[in-house]
């Protein structure tokens, strides 16, 4: 059974009556069917987020025209909007420094299909999982990193990502500060794996944070990587339960099954536009 | 903060084009906000599932019109449909045999405020639990049952029931099984709580097969009460890890926090009209 | 069934050879069969922890004479040491303030067994929980609090606590900071519900916190209280999903279901002498 | 820092008073630090159960000397018991099928020097995953089976592992039943993962039955394989929480998850012989 091709409108505005059924009238109007269709209310800030997937085998405007069709209908409710569309695939960079365990994970979870994007090129400060591309066949790109050439080797990596046509960059454990270049480039396009359950834990060496406290459960985060370290809007946690028997060695090993399933699935939410950004937070319509 | 009075419409019926649209036209139209909406597609079942709640208290139509003026659009479509109102409040009966913990856990939040309903009776087949019922000041119900007498306390327990104007049924570990004339009276209006993850462990005794079969984790399941014993639509399930340290007993003290908060959250649900029976399957609009 | 007298001995000292070999032949000694061992080291520091609990009905030596027994192995392992027997039952003050699901919790998981101890008195700074108190006919201490009379009310806390013979004070959602004097008195003899996962959201309205920080998991922690607020020797700690649709009001109502069982399991750890403290931090042989 | 080698003794037994101070006497006697003790107690079997780790760096018996001078203790106490060193590795064999996620997840683990084991070969009916072994450079043999060469084939594999000196078979998503005479060769040294909470769901398909119950959380299921399907020693088990919008390729691709960390963490428990088998069930020292 094949999947229909389909449009995904992600859109925020203040709230007010009638606002789905304004965009909903729109797509009946052009023979949409809507496949999902999921809608947030903040009643603090009278903000209104929704999320509508229609499928657009049968509708009556091409692709390019959707964007400036909904024009009318944006402008009249101050709507701030994204469109994409499900045949589009994006093309992804992942930056990994020398652990293995999550573009391992992303690599397979791409061959078995369960993850439609492009991966264009691994980036790394590091040659040890140069061997990981290759058996992959994808290109690895070394950029070693230090104090003295950081500035001239970040604006490499930018151009890099262009000529790969790169939308979307992961952090894959990569032990590196990202530039404000690269951050303002990729505004919420870049997806962080913190290990640790943020906020408890900013900053480095969260699992040794985490047995120094003592505390009985250890956590991932998946954020999308902003200007302040560690401060992104969060997309996914996940913990797991662990009790003074672990060391702190222990901890870095378990907690390696959640970096890599919370950055995965942070991931796949990201590459079908189901997470919306709105001052430092995210409403992920999972 | 007082939350405005709201209306309540669960709706599902076959999936076509415009649904959407033409349940929201109806609640614009009568100046209607809408607060909640969501909706449900099953492709293999070409079903759609819908849950739209909105303030009514600016909206141009009363209570008892609602309904009524629904009645062209619900029919046009094919809608299998309810109405309810946050202003009505449930009239629930628990029933209990000799375990305290999920009912004292109700009561508890009931008397917090934290479950809008009424609770208009505690029934038991034991006098166990009698003083409970009195230090809340609810009336309790003895229907001590036997083979004899079980056929006329049945009948003596509908009608009490219809006294109290019960409208909603909660086995709170009560341990009989329910009559055939009371599950028809009360059709998925009778919650039950089983203690095992379902369908594992059917019928008597889950605690002691869990541990026969040497499980790693426990459940409890909430779901709606139907003719076939524990084949009922699940509402909600949570578990918890447990070892081979874990004698019986202390399997049967750890399962009650599960009991007690699965059906909690489950009769929330249903007061809240958040769920929707289909085919033996639940939507839960949660 | 019922369950033999038994006697539990936990243990700290710098770790070497023969440590449970000489605290095993001791019991061997005296025809003590043991029914549970539970044995740590931490080789960072050294050291070694053990719990040990053994049938005492056909000991040869009676309650009183095992301690003193024990001085030569003791002093010759230089061992931090406490005894303690399942006959023992602790005296527990509950401290609340306005929220009564701890308390609720606590009182009915007493009347079902499956806490044993004796509630002693229920301690409050409001009148709001007086009745919940005399429903279950346990002493209530009204003790309000102003910057007035906060030193008088807390010195008469603690002669109050000292009539009733108190050994374990549990702060059952108790909106008051503990004055360093009952601290100190009862060092690792209090245990606090926080309602975050600690250390994130130290200190006043956790939950408002994590709205604004837009986590997507809530959590509670169990903690002994010391001098520096919240800073305590973890207990335990759970968690739970939680999502942009959940309001503050939302994440204060869920977080209850986790207040209320970390907290209940804490306190059981706590008086079956399950909880070591090292360097604030816990061994929690569970 | 590197680890000490370590000799492990796993032992069961009818209980009796004395076992833990006369096993941890053989250490303490020959220069033996103990670094993990655990013990467990059935009660209702009378039976003890106890695994058992020093350090033999300064122990003065050879590793070949051990087992022989435990024979008096061990004939005395009738018991079952399992020696083994940290430094032997498994020689394991990973059988596999289409479905690449758990192979990988291995195999990654594997390079990132997580699991202590020697990947032997790698086994399918198909040749799908050829390629996945070749870029780990680990053989991979290809054994079709049909009606007619399925006991050909069966013997054909056990052949080759015993050339490739397997001791311990991993099912990671082999969808073949196993020969009689396989298991009983490796009685409980063949591990499978089962894509369900067992017993909800035994045989084939099982995301569809859960989808077809509406069950609310699916699980996986890590066991021995015995001679009867699906029905051998529970080693571990997690689990995930669905919700109808998901679809059965939801649930398969959600699940894939769980199984990958329950098969892992299962291997990793075997492998360091910290799972005994008794009557069915098992007790993991973990």
């Amino acid at each position: 059974m094949s999947s229909p091709e389909t449009a995904r409108l992600l859109i925020h505005c203040p709230d007010k009556p009638g606002l789905v059924h304004d965009v909903t009238g729109f797509i009946s109007a052009h023979q949409g069917n809507i496949i999902d269709l999921q809608q947030h209310i903040d009643p603090g800030e009278n903000a209104f987020f929704m999320r509508i997937e229609w499928s657009i085998n049968d509708f009556t405007l091409e692709r390019a025209e959707i964007g400036p069709r909904l024009g009318a209908l944006v402008r009249r409710h101050e709507m701030s909007w994204k469109l994409s569309f499900s045949s589009e695939r994006r093309r992804v960079a992942l930056f990994v420094s020398k652990e293995n365990h999550c573009l391992y994970d992303l690599l397979a979870r791409h061959e078995a299909g369960d993850l439609s994007v492009d991966i264009a090129v691994i980036v790394s400060n590091h040659e040890i999982l140069r061997p990981a591309a290759e058996r992959f066949g994808i290109p690895f790109a070394h950029f070693p990193i230090t104090k003295e050439n950081r500035i001239q080797q970040e604006a490499a990596q930018i151009e890099m990502l262009g000529e790969h046509r790169v939308d979307t960059v992961v952090l894959a454990r990569y032990m590196q500060i990202i530039s404000p270049a690269l951050i303002e480039k990729y505004t919420h396009q870049i997806l962080n794996i913190h290990h640790s359950f943020l906020p408890a834990f900013v900053g480095a060496k969260p699992y040794h944070q985490a047995y120094e406290r003592g505390v009985k459960i250890i956590g991932a985060t998946s954020h999308y990587v902003t200007a302040e370290l560690d401060q992104g809007p969060i997309i996914h946690q996940d913990v797991m339960r662990v009790s003074h028997e672990d060391s702190v060695s222990d901890l870095v090993r378990l907690g390696r099954d959640l970096e890599k399933t919370v950055l995965a699935k942070a991931l796949l939410w990201h590459v079908e536009d189901k997470v919306l950004v709105y001052k430092n937070k995210t409403v992920v319509f999972a």
